[in-house]
């Protein structure tokens, strides 16, 4: 499924800080640094990968969910319907 | 603010996982896997970072919250309060 | 925008449910019933919406996203994309 | 458990108001009005459930959680710390 570069390199940067902020955690576990601390990173670690579903959410969107809904075939489009409702739930409150 | 040993073991071996997971994502969107496994793996990532934030907010109330709500000092123990609501209301729906 | 008679009983029963609920919560505030049972009832209240949130999301995409999606107005689909980004996000994690 | 007249006051206000965001929602699902708006009715009525959510928790933390984690009864202090694991897990993303 087609991901343009631009989005690639976008999320690959969001990936790299992700990596360096689980790096962060581990140090303020180690060095039992104080809990609102590990916690304020921890969310902001969510933040982040947030910002990644978002990009894949769209480019889901713009390749995969309007192909289907596209389609003259009625199955694929309420697969599609299925399916779009599962991820929706996966990243719902 | 101090950690027990079996719990930093326990964020550790999660934080070890969410770093595969993250590179796990680097490799999806390069090969341009198919956006639901994309995002899928970034869901599962949620969950384990959910875990760990678990984990640090029993050892939160454990040390700090207890600690400042056994307090003579009201001013002290008003401030745990507007601490806790804060960290509430960042891992809140 | 359509509705089918079967979507929307469905959701009127789950919102006179969700009323019922908030008189439930007004009288245990009233009656200063323990705060756990409170907190208990209101997450409950949230789960009632979301039933409702999810359905109304079915329909959106089965109508308004789909037609959109269809259209040989560029314009329109992007339009469409920027709009269903902004629902999902008042609704994610 | 008490709660503060004051705090009713304000609980009951918001409630008196998710009533008619209620009211509200079912008459624009009879009128089949746009999705996209009773999508956005639905999550504004999410905000004002977690305002009174606040509230409760807040109530909770200054009353029960504060005398249980005040008590020298280790037990009573490790069923609260349960206890509130158990109220967060319910409200968290």
């Amino acid at each position: 499924m087609p991901i343009p570069q631009e989005r690639k390199d976008d999320i690959n940067k969001r990936l790299n800080y992700i990596q360096g902020q689980i790096n962060g955690i581990r140090k303020m576990v180690d060095d039992e640094r104080a809990c609102v601390e590990i916690l304020t990173q921890i969310s902001s670690t969510y933040e982040a990968m947030r910002k990644i579903s978002q990009t894949m959410m769209r480019n889901y969107m713009e390749n995969c969910v309007t192909n289907s809904l596209r389609s003259d075939d009625q199955e694929e489009v309420n697969r599609m319907y299925d399916e779009v409702m599962k991820v929706v739930a996966k990243y719902s409150k």
